[in-house]
């Protein structure tokens, strides 16, 4: 297990890497596991393999749910999204890899305005896995899928010998309905946005280090697991004059963290964010087993917050609504959207100094969603 | 690797098994090969494990896809529909992982008459998988996703550690939409139906065994694996008085071959059915190397057939049809559907006499979608 970088050069060059601009990957030429880290390495491998293969223009978006349209009389565009989950320990304080299937691609959905209806499930179970381990771990899937209000109306389930899995991995894809007249995703910040997150981060991969038994103390905290659905669509309608047009982003940081899920919008809507170090929530002892460990939590996986990239006139409306929700109710605003300098991530630290936030470049914590 | 059982009793207990009894797992209490096998001992799992936790009524019909609605106002239906694949090799004779992923889904959604518009794509990738490999394999799903006139608008990518993998997975989830006056599915089979079969059995599996070394011989069989969705939109219409309405039942024999799908499809409908040894186009390489292994080529998977109930009235001009698109140029009608006994398969022998064919009760062909 690598460490992340904590310092990073002042101003590295920035690296120009579009969708149509494939970047060749630069390190040996075989799947390592930075490869999945949700990083410069995954982002690279997207790009130079799938990308280049699969373009169109709802892939190309790079968003975390692809949007069409079925038929131009209905009010609703479609969002789908698809989600493999690999999780090591199947259980950790506060989840497990079930309730983390569900929630994931729900999130997913969500994550573009849309209301998620119904997903489906695909099993990799290894020979070997106790039936029990597994009806638990379905129990759980059910418990979520209850709390999201969606079904589960198709699935699969493959067997591979004993040694070619790790207990059982789960695959989640999702559908959902979204309004025609909301313009969310990663390419709509607008110089100007307020930037909401909706909670305390690094909670999720601390708690997966600890079920791996790699924190060698017990830090007490829990994995924030959640089904977001509910928080974005009672702030989805906020606005006084363009109810619905109010959110730009909405993003949940998943693998790579917060600062890897800022470089993304960046990026995909060619804007500079600054964020201040001294709003961002981190749980105590998310800190403190982060300092012992040589992470960073800004890199460290979340699994039930977003952050909103909201109209500076809204943004305290939409605040106060998340806040009145149970999975919103620690949110705070980190920041907002600048003209300059485009593609790029700064933070104002404690200390009063500015640096660069790059994304995630090296291992992640291993295998935590 | 289990031989398939040659010989069945004449006449086994029926085993009631409706989604709304569970039948509990007879067998140990560990995820074993058999459970993978898509016959009898899946079935089982998935109806004590999965339905019973995720009970609705679009899961409860057991089709190769869930069918549901969006919009009252829309004259289309959704069909959604997923599966992973982990086929051992990655590459086989006529195909490789790539291909087989997106036909898999492809032919899921049109299997319920649906047409497949977009796919999403999530790998789970083993550390030390070689990027060449990769690109090939991509490469394949870009061809066989153009031959299918569908898109990839989504995906994910997940690395696992060495030897928690077999080179890689790949989940493919489908949407698909189909017009509302359809009625296709597993439980729309009728008495009176005519069986289709859009071509030969057995070359997908015996493919594979080659393509594993298994076989010890060169058989020349190429996997059939092929997207089935332009065979059925050219005959989806037919139909004199109401067209759209002569077929009743479509669906592709994978795991646990024709035998095992034409049980699901007599226990769905409650009804028998009766089909021809003789009519069944075996080829035969893969006649040979079945004798040779011991293996019975209606538990053997394929990856590129269908087989319709359709219509009496219409089957001629159903078959006609089909005769005239690529992979269904050597269908032929190979059985009818009885009214009893229900919820069983019999077949007129070559020599004479008719025998109950039962669901693939052990092991499979390993790994073979």
């Amino acid at each position: 297990m690598s460490q992340q970088p904590i310092d990073h050069p002042e101003y590295p060059p920035v690296e120009m890497q579009g969708p149509s601009c494939p970047v060749p990957l630069s390190h040996n030429e075989r799947i390592v596991m930075g490869h999945g880290s949700g990083g410069r390495m995954s982002h690279d491998l997207i790009q130079r393999i799938f990308h280049s293969a699969f373009d169109n223009p709802i892939l190309r978006l790079g968003n975390d749910a692809g949007i069409f349209t079925v038929s131009s009389n209905t009010p609703n565009t479609i969002a789908i999204s698809t989600d493999s989950h690999v999780v090591k320990p199947l259980f950790f304080p506060g989840g497990d890899i079930g309730r983390l299937s569900i929630c994931g691609t729900v999130n997913d959905i969500s994550m573009m305005g849309a209301i998620p209806l119904y997903l489906t499930v695909g099993f990799i179970l290894e020979e070997g896995l106790e039936i029990i381990t597994l009806e638990k771990i379905v129990a759980s899937m059910k418990t979520a899928s209850e709390e999201a209000g969606i079904e589960i109306i198709a699935g699969d389930t493959k067997v591979v010998e004993r040694g070619k899995a790790d207990g059982l991995y789960i695959n989640t894809s999702g559908i959902g309905v979204r309004k025609k007249k909301y313009q969310i995703g990663g390419e709509f910040a607008k110089p100007g946005d307020i930037i909401l997150l909706s909670g305390s981060i690094g909670d999720h991969g601390i708690a997966v280090l600890e079920g791996r038994g790699e924190l060698g103390f017990s830090s007490g905290i829990q994995s924030d697991v959640s089904p977001l659905n509910h928080l974005v669509s009672t702030i989805l309608e906020t606005g006084e004059k363009e109810p619905g047009n109010a959110i730009h982003v909405l993003r949940d940081p998943t693998r790579g963290g917060l600062a890897t899920t800022l470089n993304e919008i960046a990026r995909q809507s060619h804007v500079g964010i600054m964020i201040d170090e001294t709003q961002i929530p981190i749980h105590p002892a998310v800190a403190a087993a982060s300092e012992m460990l040589g992470f960073d939590p800004l890199y460290i996986a979340n699994e039930g917050k977003l952050v909103a990239f909201v109209s500076r006139l809204e943004a305290d409306k939409i605040l106060e609504k998340m806040r009145t929700t149970k999975y919103g109710e620690d949110a705070v605003i980190i920041g907002e959207v600048l003209e300059t300098p485009p593609k790029r991530v700064m933070m104002k630290t404690a200390i009063g100094t500015t640096r660069i936030l790059d994304m995630l470049s090296g291992e992640m914590l291993p295998r935590i969603c």
